[in-house]
């Protein structure tokens, strides 16, 4: 027997879930709740709600429809956040546009999406001078003046249909958005990888609204650490275009939170900002985290009492307690692109919260637990789950109704992606008895002996502590037996050169990992000692090219 | 052009929003924490998990196929709990019997709903053996057994397939729960207005997933006072018959809370189950609150930091000063059995947490802010939205993601409360400029005149304020003109007798309605001196029988 779907009567609304919805908690709420552009800009919800009519009709007037794509060149704005919801709530695809790319491959998104519609920050001038001509589907140009320019002088590279304030102004506020399909595209950006080129992934209603209350259900319901609540005041430190600045300003914007936007990210901009405005909650990658704690104006600025949540790349336990002894609230969130993208967040069991700070660092810096309806698992290369245990590896594979159903015009990638019904985040890690998630390599980093994963950095962390040892990278090869054997890839320190064996090395750094833990298979490891190691072209250790190029690699010898 | 819906890859997981998603984060997070019944049962996530597994193969060999309608007779305990969660995730539907309605009133919901299977506590044997005979589509009986029973000596009343218990124990654990249209019913009850047979509502999986998550992020992120969160110990005081208990026992498995189910309500078993489990978060109608608070035990009981929310019928502000003398965090939370139910919660504004108990009590028997994604307006009866003043009064009509779409083969009820593409809550109130909902009458209350709308309940205030007056009902009689005009009927107390007239009352009390803005068609008001007033079998003022018995009422003179 089949199951009983509901019926519904011809006059119920049967409510998709559609971002325009999100809106009705504020309006109800908070209609006088204030968002803060910098120095410059300062309207309540009502008048958002209005900018996002004035835009909508705007935006259509120059043409845009249901499905056509609108780019969006800006810093984090007020303007984005209205971009955020007018352009989705009409149907229409919001592209948000990596501005740290290269002209080149900024290039390829805008036309790879088939962007109609560009909104364009004059900062930005340059890269759309250097794109303009070969934009294969824009139609339309919108300028955005930028804070630091004298418009007069600028010289404008396409163009402009008009500039987005006098287009707003010249608007109505109201606008009837209509109900669609919650499937329907609302966003999309570009990932770009080591290799390749960017792959696209997109989001619909649906998944956005469902992650927004996805994030504001993890968040909200935290004990005591890390908790967002309707008092805090928002501002985000992860681009706009960021995957959605992490979904964090839907979710301010359905509670009706203050909310402030800070343009290009300066560090003094920031905590004046976050002094001025009361900023209680923002997220952040590592690294800005490190230039804010670092920055003169921070030692006269009272920082405590902010959550900052941390994503990007993993937080240095180090940073973790120099925040904490600023007072700031530190604590991890995790997940990528292709994940809309919170898929945990970090928050300490509320017993931990008088630990010492180098044990609330360690715990804080961890991958967390997930959000509700996020089904995350450690799986083997055969997809058979791990256990929880905290010591057995797997990779991280998830589901959750806010994840890219596909990358745009790229079948063969998305499959991969999905293989086995479940999206690969390519991180491996294990989870411990509390459910508690730590991510230790990426799935490029670990080598697969005898069907069990050892990971590369742990191996290199262990051969990097004899004292003969420079640096090292240890790659997996291939071998008929074992699958892959690990080898280690030496550089000694010069003054130890000749003084020490690769067999020696081998020995040592294989009985360790094997009492350690790390590897029974420490056994297979072989050591090469080396001259130098590849390097990107940023500088930082290329394995791929090693992995790929093992002969060449082996060959820069000492 | 069309909307573009986002592209799936043919792997990738589209995630239909089933009620067994929600199992993922307590099964991660906290897989030890307990769920407790009375003194007899405790127990934790991890084995809830295996008895819900149990639970499906046991009702699966009784020939529970998706589809069916399992019927559950139970007061509130973990079995209960088990049934929100096997039966659906089965793709059957759990049929929650109210079981304070009659023999006659249950054997109606029971063949309207068409159950298949009845599982029944044995302390119902009484009310299964007055409707044995006249069940037309139950096939299966589950017996389990009562707290207080010899079951030896227990009469069967029908003939069991088996005993609760005894079924799940001879189960395996391991249940594959499919994946089927999250339109799919999840669960069905009735309810019971004061005239006319029981309607039946019902609720899809999606929909109960969407309230669970629209209660947790409402109930979250509350900046302090009421707000729910991950170290909260629950324990419902509403029956899960009615409306999945609030819905609550399905945020507290998703966020993994301690749960505490307390059997047949028992004042002193709530009491000590509260303090010896340490309960913090719970929900009631103001008569249990009543109970609690005067209780012998209450005296002899810490009750502070009890969170709990008040439903079914207002608040009163005396009790709430009680309660929050106790230390009670009392407020509201608004909906019915239509909504699922959660519409609002009344939860203070920071700033009001110093405010004298008296004043804050008038807060928290407001109706509240309406939770994320609620689209809750007060309308006019020609669905015009009226402004949030404060003043205006409207009929409460919303949308949101967890309405019925229809009462159980009623297509003309269904579509009454479906009117304009709104449900009508049959509700009248005001909303402030706050965004806080206020309700002053139930519709069948207010009396329309010249297009507005009059609360007979302030007309029978002011009126009842009189000294001469004993007791007073308002109704609206029908007229020509205006629609309606208010009639009041009118007790006199016995000494008053003959010593004031219709008229006078009548110009005291229209006076006064038009001073104080209750109605500026006081002037049309009419009183009728009676002897007695309609009331109902249980002693209610009986205001549809006057107005359906005008002359009848009116003859009814002194």
């Amino acid at each position: 027997m089949p199951v009983q779907l509901i019926e519904t009567t011809p006059s119920a609304y049967s409510y998709p879930l559609l971002i325009k919805h999100l809106l009705h908690t504020p309006l109800a709420h908070a209609p006088d709740q204030e968002i803060v552009y910098r120095d410059s800009v300062r309207y309540t919800y009502r008048t958002l709600q209005q900018r996002i009519g004035r835009l909508a009709n705007a935006l259509a007037a120059l043409g845009v429809e249901p499905g056509h794509t609108v780019a969006m060149m800006d810093w984090d704005s007020h303007r984005y956040l209205e971009c955020f919801f007018a352009v989705p709530m009409m149907g229409a695809v919001l592209q948000t546009v990596n501005v740290r790319l290269t002209a080149e491959q900024m290039l390829y998104t805008l036309n790879h999406a088939r962007a109609d519609v560009v909104l364009v920050n004059s900062e930005f001038f340059p890269l759309l001078q250097a794109m303009a001509e070969r934009l294969e589907s824009v139609k339309t140009f919108v300028l955005i003046h930028g804070d630091h320019e004298n418009p007069e002088k600028m010289q404008a590279p396409v163009p402009f249909a008009g500039e987005y304030e006098e287009l707003l102004a010249a608007a109505a506020t109201d606008y009837d958005f209509p109900d669609f399909d919650e499937n329907a595209k609302a966003t999309t950006f570009y990932t770009t990888g080591t290799t390749g080129l960017p792959k696209g992934v997109y989001f619909s209603h649906r998944q956005l609204v469902m992650h927004t209350m996805g994030a504001a259900t993890g968040l909200g319901t935290a004990p005591v650490q890390g908790r967002l609540h309707r008092d805090d005041v928002y501002m985000p430190i992860t681009p706009m275009f960021h995957v959605h600045a992490w979904g964090l300003p839907y979710v301010a914007t359905m509670l009706g939170l203050k909310q402030v936007y800070p343009g290009r990210y300066q560090p003094e901009v920031l905590l004046r900002l976050k002094a001025r405005e009361r900023v209680t909650f923002s997220h952040c990658v590592p690294t800005i985290l490190h230039m804010l704690l670092n920055h003169a104006l921070a030692r006269e600025t009272d920082l405590s009492g902010w959550k900052v949540m941390i994503g990007g790349s993993a937080l240095p336990q180090a940073m973790a307690v120099a925040a904490l002894e600023k007072g700031i609230d530190v604590f991890t969130g995790y997940g990528m692109s292709e994940t809309c993208p919170i898929l945990s967040v970090a928050h300490l069991p509320t017993a931990k919260l008088q630990a010492p700070l180098a044990e609330q660092a360690a715990l804080r810096a961890r991958t967390g637990l997930p959000l509700p309806l996020v089904d995350l698992r450690i799986v083997d290369a055969e997809m058979r789950p791990q256990p929880h245990d905290g010591q057995a590896v797997g990779e991280l594979v998830v589901r959750s109704p806010w994840l890219t159903q596909g990358y745009l015009k790229d079948p063969a990638s998305a499959e991969e992606l999905w293989g086995g019904g479940y999206l690969h985040t390519a991180d491996i890690g294990n989870i411990d008895a509390n459910g508690s998630i730590q991510i230790t390599d990426r799935i490029k980093d670990v080598i697969k002996t005898g069907g069990e994963w050892t990971s590369s950095l742990q191996l290199e962390d262990i051969i990097g502590q004899h004292p003969a040892v420079h640096e090292v990278a240890v790659i997996g090869v291939r071998d008929e037996k074992w699958g892959e054997r690990p080898l280690a890839l030496v550089v000694l320190k010069p003054e130890m050169d000749g003084q020490v064996t690769e067999h020696a090395i081998r020995n040592h750094a294989a009985h360790l990992a094997e009492t350690l833990g790390v590897s029974r298979y420490g056994v297979l490891m072989q050591v090469s000692f080396v001259k130098t190691l590849a390097r990107t072209s940023i500088g930082k250790i290329n394995k791929r090219f090693m992995r790929e190029n093992l002969e060449a690699a082996k060959a820069a010898q000492p």
